[in-house]
């Protein structure tokens, strides 16, 4: 059993901050800013060119990839990390248009928008096209005239999950490829990628991983599968001998074929150290956990404030790790939570988002959640125009 | 005129050892150690999501891509850093196409692997081939068949430099689109990018720039191309707003269209302290004493060391900020000269490397690498199993 005690002492959230926004930026694991320094003092810094091999560099980017893999249900060697879940999901949708003659992608409006853009202008390079269903719609939009379903298994906005297991084995039957995008599922809910069946996922490692700004993404290929890519981004150091420096392309094994170019080092030594909170921490344990948290702050809120909209599934097992209301005022209301140490974050136009994780948030920051927005609603501290001042990242 | 021991002292080079490998991976500029530790500690632990804002995060992409401008003599507003140099050499080329409707890449087979990887999958992605000829056949080999010309101005293992200006206008006479990869230029030696009237360029910032194992790329897109370029990968932070969360794809202002996804923070605030350097160190004079230190270990060499064959340009105006050799045991020479503390790198088969770059290099650290190399050839210390021995980074 996870002892959350323990593993809310291994991040360095600011006191008097309620932290429900590591869905977008994890905080700071307590053993990162040592691990990054010694990878820039000591590495960089005195072994230079050899620290690609003296310090593990090079194989950083596989060896995070077999950290991350049982938090989806990889097996080892199945998973690479690197550049940004944009690039990563480019690279799926145009190796799994290639295990098709297919060309229609299929995908849904819940879906991220620069997925979907990233799906759309994939799609029409190989002569095809993009098509977006309500996410309710998917299971009947899948047919034989599709290529690749592609999907977010939990909304960004609302929380919805879908049921991987159960689409993915609908479009297995119809001959569909699937990519799965897991940003708000890795970390914050079991998931099982080799038990649905699935061709490929993708995700970031910056929110429930806590790898930091900027974090690398993750690329996973099923075994069946990724030895049959040929990919459209041939890097460097997706070679089978990067060091050859052959004339003609050969990719390297498996799924470290999409690795690509020089790995960010200091990054990845970052989401090493953040990675370690997974030796004590049970994903079954925290899944159980973030949805006692999440009742407590939705019954809480519904209770307190009237005004607010749930906009995420009410049943815990169609939800991520996060809760949504919708208010037409969300921006300045959120601002002046934040103003008041309670952090979440806003949705265009009008959700309210809050991250509900129990790595190190427990009772007192939900409540202090619900208690803050009361008192913001009741008193309309959220009407002053300080708060409707728009930044660049909302 | 720069003051080149005022420069030297900003650099955290370990006592002892002649770094002739800043062609590879630049030392440790001294500002960064704090200037990350700031970035992690304070901005992520303390800021945390408001970190995007009120750090400064965000904006840094552009920012940095405006520090670097100067060097390539492009204007502000013109560069965006971010990925890795592979994928903004795919966004460069698949953006050049979009501008000609000819499909032939026209490149030269000293470009370096995986340019001509890139360059290849992407030409056929649209239908096109990729053909690369010898570096001195380039000129004769363009025509109105061609569609794009790419080329590394510098020659990865012998430094050759292309005339970017000669090769530019011929390319633009006949309609080609032009893409210069300035990986082994920027830092190294000034370019005139607007001057030239190339179309795009792209770089690396972990050669000449030091901005550390992994840093970003840059991209250039010639402020008459940019605005016309629909990119083949629309990412989010490429879009024109991207907190709008809008359902389609609009693209940002010029070249900041080629924004990619989340920017990698921590290896930003690096390249940003190294960047530093360049408020000290005026390119021309780092470009004149090269030549001259050059000059010295080409001279002490050739001396010194009659088995060593200059792979180099003898003449300074068609070499770029290295020196090359050739040898049929580069690989244990190099081990052994490494051994005793004069550190440069091979190329295979045959070439041995060395990076001369006075931000940090004077003549000490220039007859230190003769002397090794004539002691190392002399008593034939390289015929040691030890040196043989490879590693997975060459």
């Amino acid at each position: 059993m996870t002892n959350f005690s323990a593993t809310r002492a291994l991040f360095d959230v600011p006191e008097g901050v309620a932290y429900l926004d590591g869905n977008s930026l994890g905080p700071l694991v307590r053993s990162v800013p040592d691990r990054v320094a010694r990878a820039v003092r000591e590495e960089w810094g005195t072994q230079l060119i050899r620290a690609w091999n003296d310090a593990g560099w090079m194989a950083m980017p596989d060896r995070l990839g077999d950290r991350i893999a049982p938090l989806i249900g990889a097996a080892a060697g199945t998973l690479t990390t690197g550049d940004t879940l944009s690039i990563k999901l480019h690279q799926a949708l145009s190796a799994a248009l290639t295990l098709t003659e297919r060309r229609v992608i299929l995908s849904d409006t819940g879906n991220f928008p620069s997925d979907l853009y990233i799906a759309d202008a994939v799609a029409r390079q190989a002569g095809g096209r993009l098509t977006s269903v309500e996410p309710e719609a998917v299971a009947d939009a899948l047919s034989e005239e599709v290529g690749v379903l592609m999907l977010t298994e939990v909304d960004y906005r609302t929380g919805r999950l879908h049921d991987m297991a159960a689409l993915t084995a609908r479009a297995k039957a119809l001959g569909v490829v699937t990519v799965w995008d897991l940003a708000h599922s890795a970390g914050a809910l079991p998931v099982n990628i080799t038990g649905a069946g699935a061709d490929f996922a993708v995700g970031c490692s910056y929110k429930y991983l806590n790898g930091g700004p900027g974090a690398p993404a993750f690329i996973y290929a099923a075994p069946a599968v990724a030895g049959r890519i040929d990919p459209a981004i041939p890097g460097w150091l997706g070679h089978a001998a990067p060091f050859a420096f052959e004339h003609s392309y050969r990719p390297a094994r498996d799924v470290a074929r999409f690795r690509v170019g020089t790995p960010p080092v200091l990054q990845m030594a970052a989401l090493d150290a953040a990675m370690d909170v997974w030796d004590v921490a049970d994903l079954s344990d925290v899944r159980a956990r973030s949805l006692e948290l999440s009742e407590r702050l939705i019954d809480g809120v519904e209770a307190a404030c009237t005004d607010l909209v749930l906009a995420s599934p009410r049943a815990g097992k169609d939800r991520g790790s996060q809760v949504s209301f919708r208010h037409p005022e969300a921006y300045p209301i959120m601002q002046a939570l934040i103003a008041r140490g309670v952090v979440g974050d806003v949705r265009a136009p009008d959700i309210l988002r809050f991250g509900v994780t129990p790595l190190y948030l427990g009772e007192a920051e939900i409540d202090a959640c619900i208690a803050t927005l009361a008192e913001v609603m009741d008193r309309r501290l959220w009407d002053d125009p300080a708060y409707r001042r728009r930044q660049a990242v909302t």
